[in-house]
């Protein structure tokens, strides 16, 4: 029966079993013109921060005229960029493609989030949309830079859908280290794609809002064309804790703490376990007093916004703390990263102008070092026990959950969404390589993995996913009021005065003759103390008459070319005498 | 017949049941003098290094007229101290107190106990004694500083003795990360210290040799009066892991590096680790090169002196690794805590002359990070992995093992010793006061440990440890040549300058009548960009023109005054202009 069918059958390997008849269906249209083949739908993201680096995130998506922006955060300058306060996102693509840009959508409150969004919306006239939490604290910093009043901010909830465009965008509830946290589902005519945004699976959530697994789960059963997803704990094996654990270390450590006054040093942003803290001391009678200004805010936002419930006459104010008995007070306080301008650093050290340490204390470090604070917070836990200090901190008790997914989360994740094509966002290469190894695991094709690099654009259709150009990005640096003005030259030069300081070499010269009227005089700073060195100072000087002099016979004053002698000559013989090599700066004055 | 019994007997509470009988005894002795009670003999041990602190580990013991030193390290700089290249005890007390100091024992080979010696050696001339791979290595630092010929070197073994004045000290072997480690029995009138040096307990060393814990224990038995033990791991629960654990990792990895060219970064001075890496090479037919001035010293004075068993013919140079092909080779090289000079970050970052990665590379970083450390050896694992190398690090496998014990091997090692007194040491604050606690939970009275800090000085005697005094203690900075002439004027001056760079006001002044004759001119280094803020610049010209003319009227030119002037109101023009805070240095020239 099967064979006397002339429909043309398919084979198990998908090849037809009649060639002739499959071939005579080929020529047919022979006649007609030869059409292009229809071009499967393209949508391209570009990665402007947070791909392979750690902070300032920021993601393009394009599809034909449109684009919309996720994120926009800042990154805290490391102990290479001297001077530097902030660095944000490189904009130039953005400003370039401004008329194209239909809004940002921000999934949370972090300041590698939201911390760029100002300088962005100094340049770039779009439309703001966030939850309310995040909202309230975008409100604050445009408040700061005086933008209240220019920016259209547009608050919206988990599962409510944005138009931006040809872009359709949902909402997805997620759980994090600050509430109203929100991945994102992205519709374009390309496909879906998922973008998680910073999460963690909680099953016991503070505010008992467990992350919206069924929303990831319907968009896998629709099919999802990419998925980019968290990759900070990717190294981390297991699952992570749930907040609540902390609270339950906080009930054991209250009790331990007894009489004492008990001082919680936290991150700021984070509300839940700020509530916690709260809701412990209430439960054994302490009051609550807060210091630093971020944790001050976050009070006073989440509590007017409804995320956090705090009873009533529980907040004192830190200027009233002498009037309670230390086993009645609870001080939350920042600088759980040892931070050295952070108020616990400050207690610590016995700087701070309201709070004097005494033995008398017990003090809980509610937060593990991010890698590269190891040693600041162990500076404070020192100083704090050679106070006589009980110093809780690191992993003595469950006082820290971290707010992302380790290896178990990301893998549920995985396999709810089933992308086609896995991107891994949002950490250094490590992490992606290693949350690339976990999602090649569960069964996606290396084929299909791309990671990425700052700055690159990749295009993404059913048939592939390719890399297809690169966009300006980098790093951008805010010093004080500066946004930019500071580059490599300007840190070199700080990088090199903070080493060996610097050596001024200045005379006054008559323009006329080419003699020295006055000078060289020396002048140093941070090369040696000079008081204990005048021989070498003379020494200096010495050097700089001999060169200077050995120009008068060329009777051609070339200046620069003695000014580079001196450079040169004078660097040597420091070099030398102290194995230093100081910057050297001759400045020559013509009368 | 216990009644009748007239000798005075004891009751179970110590107290005499015969008050008439006890008291006629006690009057017995009435007519002769009253002598002095016969005083307990006494020992002082003064903290000079090494104690709340990281480095340069430096102890001091007093009996009576004689002292001798134990250890004399050095710590690395901080990045609190720009330009500092070391950092070295200050040896004050030492020189005031030379004619008393009869030598000094170092413990085992590491700089932080043998890497401040030739500084102190250029000041105080005594002998020290060390066993021979110790020994070995400081010849070479000795040698390196022209010091070799004027210095007594004893080489000595475990269980021998050494007498320094009144004290005699026995050396026992102890496991720890370097070859030829000992702790040391301290015995003098007042009784026997025991220093551990740095120590693990490893029951299947390397060279087979496990710790000497028979010799401790025997000295546990005769009583020992204090114990000075090793504190760095006593945050950690647990037994540290035996370097044996390394090697059997080592056989696993190189099987699955397979085709692949395997570098191996790790300590310079673990001979052990090294030992196994040629080892595993050469069962597996590898050739190997070493990198890094550090480890080739290492190689060749491990070779000499007996500590590394190098097969013939395995060795090769770096520069004929091309003609291996990468199955065929592996390569030890330094970096392992991502040191910004090191072999190992050239490697990564594309600079290194000789070696250049490619993706058939396979890097195993034997080691973990230092605290402080963490943030440099994951921008080298991120290099290399941007590059296509699989990297093994931190905890992926057993490839480092510490070489200080942990918690239990610290209990071990008290309930050997069984001290009358207990001071934790080599620790900062935090571990001092954990080992502390583990000491107590052991069960010696909370009155009876000490906890440090450097530059006190304790006396012990059977019936108490207590704090005397103080001595002049601290941390003296090596720069280049310089050995304390960096102090805090220039190390402040560094940071300023690395934060704000600085801005230099030149003037040249007619002495007669107090006219400028050229400038005021503006030059700056590490500030602004000057090129895109020739405004910024032209009014801090402007100002200063301003300051000065202000001055003629006066009629009094009172040029410091003037300076004052100008550095005041141009450091606040350029902060409110520029949030930004530069040092301001006015240079006047008069002719």
């Amino acid at each position: 029966m099967a064979n006397s069918n002339k429909v043309p059958q398919k084979t198990v390997d998908g090849k037809r079993n009649s060639y002739r008849r499959y071939y005579a269906r080929k020529k047919a249209p022979k006649k007609s013109t030869v059409l292009p083949p229809v071009e499967k739908e393209k949508v391209r993201i570009s990665f402007l921060g947070g791909m392979n680096e750690i902070g300032k995130n920021m993601t393009l998506y394009e599809y034909k005229n449109d684009m919309f922006i996720v994120d926009c955060g800042l990154a805290f300058p490391t102990a290479e960029l001297p001077g530097v306060d902030l660095v944000i996102p490189d904009f130039t693509h953005i400003i370039n493609n401004q008329s194209r840009v239909r809004g940002i959508i921000i999934t949370h409150g972090h300041e590698d989030h939201i911390g760029g969004l100002v300088y962005l919306l100094k340049q770039v006239n779009i439309p703001v949309y966030a939850t309310k939490l995040t909202i309230g604290l975008i409100k604050g910093k445009l408040e700061e830079h005086g933008l209240l009043n220019r920016v259209k901010l547009v608050e919206i909830k988990p599962r409510d859908n944005i138009t931006l465009g040809s872009f359709n965008i949902e909402l997805i509830h997620v759980n994090h280290s600050i509430p109203d946290a929100v991945g994102l589902a992205i519709r374009c005519p390309a496909g879906i794609i998922i973008q998680t945004g910073d999460f963690k699976i909680d099953t016991t959530p503070v505010d008992g809002d467990m992350i919206d697994l069924p929303r990831f789960a319907e968009y896998g059963k629709k099919g999802v064309l990419a998925l980019l997803s968290d990759s900070t704990n990717a190294e981390r094996p297991g699952y992570t804790m749930s907040e609540k654990n902390v609270g339950e270390s906080f009930e054991l450590l209250f009790r331990k703490a007894k009489g004492r006054r008990i001082i919680v040093a936290t991150f700021a942003s984070n509300i839940h376990r700020v509530q916690q803290i709260i809701d412990v001391a209430q439960a054994r009678g302490r009051k609550v007093a807060v210091i630093g200004r971020s944790l001050e805010n976050l009070v006073k936002v989440g509590e007017e916004l409804g995320y956090l419930n705090v009873p009533q006459n529980i907040l004192v104010s830190i200027d009233t703390i002498n009037s309670y008995t230390d086993d009645k007070l609870v001080i939350i306080t920042t600088g759980s990263q040892g931070e050295p301008m952070s108020a616990l650093t400050k207690i610590a050290f016995g700087d701070h102008r309201k709070v004097q340490i005494s033995p008398n204390d017990y003090v809980i470090i509610s937060a593990t070092p991010i890698p590269g604070n190891e040693k600041m917070v162990g500076n404070v836990v020192n100083a704090l026990m050679k106070r006589g200090v009980e110093v809780i901190y690191e992993k003595m008790y469950e006082v820290h959950a971290s707010g992302h997914g380790c290896q178990e989360d990301l893998k549920l994740m995985m396999g709810l969404v089933k992308p086609k094509y896995f991107i891994p966002v949002h950490g250094e290469q490590k992490h992606l390589s290693k949350h690339a190894m976990l999602a090649n695991a569960m069964g996606i094709p290396s084929d299909n993995i791309y990671i990425g690099d700052i700055g690159e654009t990749v295009e993404l259709t059913e048939d592939y996913i390719k890399k297809i150009g690169t966009v300006p990005s980098g790093d951008i640096y805010v010093d004080g009021l500066g946004v930019g003005d500071v580059g490599n030259i300007v840190l070199n030069d700080r990088k090199r005065l903070s080493k060996d300081g610097i050596i001024i070499v200045v005379a006054t010269i008559d323009a006329h003759d080419g003699y020295v009227v006055s000078g060289p005089d020396i002048v140093s700073r941070g090369f040696v103390y000079v008081k204990d060195n005048e021989e070498l100072m003379n020494m200096a000087r010495d050097l700089a008459c001999r060169v200077i002099d050995e120009q008068y016979d060329s009777r051609y004053h070339d200046w620069n070319n003695v000014k580079t002698k001196i450079r040169d000559e004078l660097s040597r013989m420091m070099y030398e005498k102290t194995k230093r090599s100081p910057m050297i700066l001759p400045i020559f004055m013509e009368i």
